[in-house]
């Protein structure tokens, strides 16, 4: 059991919806202790909530659980999930916001959830966030059994990871996040690259921009030069130092990148 | 006795001087639990932060103590005050921003705050919220009783809350507030409607654009379509399915909208 | 020992970075309290984060402990420094942060930080704030002595910060920080002015704007008057009343301005 429970949404920093949410986890269980992961997830944007919840969740105590709230389909058929997957738990929509915390792993256990009896009085049909996850949160946060949120499901519904495509010494990529500081953050994975090429071999490319080299950190290249290195979550990072790439090189999320080495 | 404070701002959330707040409140009750609901109220805008107040404070434990500071007159004659709402609290000025809480009911309690004792020692001209509303909050929620304040108080500054007005068949209404998907929500509440007309035969019209019929949810639509539904807070929202109705419609807040139904 | 843990970063407040700084900490102290100061320091800029740390941290509980990340020389051969001032803490590295808070005071102490044992067991090169200071904080935050951290250090790497200069009947100094209101905050101290020189007798200017007068609070004048007061951190603020001066008058961080009074 755990008391820490996570959001993440597309509703706003400041929304009321997330306070509404706030208010109805601390009216069931006044010793949860909630954090923000992000309220900035693009509008309905599932791929974007995907990539957050996978790159921040994990570093969460153990048993935490995580909710997440981008669900361009509520009102309408999609199922509400619980899911745990390695010691996270997770309660969203199904509708593929798991697909980077399940790249590589089975969830643990998954559950529809169903029990009403959880849920608060009236359900209206367009912010389960507040009307169900929530509740459901903190009720799994004082202890209640998974078990008993519904049926067991065999099957969630993911979308297909876009992971880095091997090519003849190299990757072709993509563009999967844009940080605060504008580094493009890419899914080549520091581990698919051969460890016996020297690091000045590489290349990447493009939106016409060349890096050369991949650096170690940002701070080993002068201001305004674009550097490629693998930052802090593994993942090949496109940035310029001291400056901002997303806006100097307008290449839009999931534009594609190649990446090659000499041989 | 509750805990649970909550801040409501016109500060940006970001600002060190809602930090300074939690300061403030930590270092007096360091068991304190503090929820942000919205920093992002518009400088000065006292009717947004009545909104926001009215649609996020009711879903918090009770006895919860909510401050808010949207304060154009401080240090100007304007009262600070205690009131009790059914069973919230509220520590803020006397100029307006509990007009939505109040719309519908009788505050139990108000008290004018001039204890000084509670105070921060030296309380400066120009930031109430740190010096006098934080460490208020604080020692009411280590039980401090709302009669040490000061004197109690008969009226409360309140403004008229605009209702939606009946026409024949119909409604005259606002757009009382904009959320951060561009929903556009009016003051036209689900009870106000007869519940005999189906929902295929209502039609609202703002601005030069028309909503023809009210769905149940955003799902139920195509992407791109205009859409009227009652949302989650039992108003009447003008949406865009998967779009900005803030933006594309350019409709500013507090402009009419007229809602008829055929019979 | 304090279970209160500050975070100023320039990662924006919905970045993973910052919720991944958070899942850190509370894996090591469940019992920490966080709190965040700012996350919207402008990207690398050293001298605005100094000045929230200033202006924010004081309003804490003793022994709260602040990290603060704003870190272009991450990786590079800057140091991570533990560094007590009164009684407040701070984890932050040694990049001139702490120019504002050590602006008045010698430090009580200050410690490098170099004890491995205390961070994440795989250090990346770009994310100190994740690898290093969020699991020192958090160790501090569970009673680990200061003298664990590393060795001790006789010299911080500090700026001189710009204190104003006086003149004949006057002073120069700069505009500091603008706040969500748009008012800017010069360098200028109510201390340092004469006491006998009547309010009315003061004239400030920057950008060929002139303030005349120096107003108790804003209500004080009318709407759209430029205004000059000394706010709530006892600073000269230039403000336009229930206007936006940083938007209207475009005056740069940093530019000067000039103070003088009438004999």
């Amino acid at each position: 059991v755990s008391r820490f429970i996570t959001l993440t949404t597309d509703f706003g920093r400041d929304s009321p919806y997330v306070a509404a949410m706030k208010g109805v986890i601390l009216s069931i269980n006044p010793a949860a202790s909630i954090a923000d992961i992000s309220h900035a997830i693009g509008p309905q944007n599932i791929a974007e909530g995907a990539f957050v919840l996978g790159a921040a969740t994990r570093w969460f105590p153990p048993h935490t659980i995580h909710v997440a709230v981008v669900d361009p389909g509520v009102g309408a058929k999609r199922k509400i999930v619980y899911v745990r997957v390695g010691d996270q738990q997770f309660v969203c929509p199904d509708n593929g916001l798991l697909s980077y915390v399940c790249r590589d792993r089975q969830p643990e256990q998954a559950f529809e959830v169903t029990n009403q009896s959880l849920f608060l009085d009236e359900v209206s049909h367009t912010f389960h966030g507040r009307d169900i996850m929530a509740p459901v949160a903190a009720h799994l946060s004082l202890g209640l059994l998974p078990e008993k949120l519904g049926p067991r499901l065999d099957e969630l519904n993911l979308f297909e990871w876009p992971r880095a495509q091997p090519r003849v010494n190299g990757f072709t990529g993509r563009i999967m996040f844009s940080d605060s500081f504008g580094n493009l953050i890419t899914n080549v994975r520091r581990e698919d690259l051969p460890g016996d090429v020297h690091p000045a071999k590489f290349v990447v490319e493009t939106a016409g921009q060349r890096f050369t080299g991949i650096v170690r950190t940002y701070a080993d290249s002068p201001a305004g030069a674009p550097v490629a290195l693998f930052g802090s979550s593994g993942l090949l990072e496109l940035a310029i130092v001291q400056g901002n790439a997303a806006q100097q090189l307008q290449i839009p999320l999931g534009h594609e990148i190649s990446m090659r080495w000499e041989v």
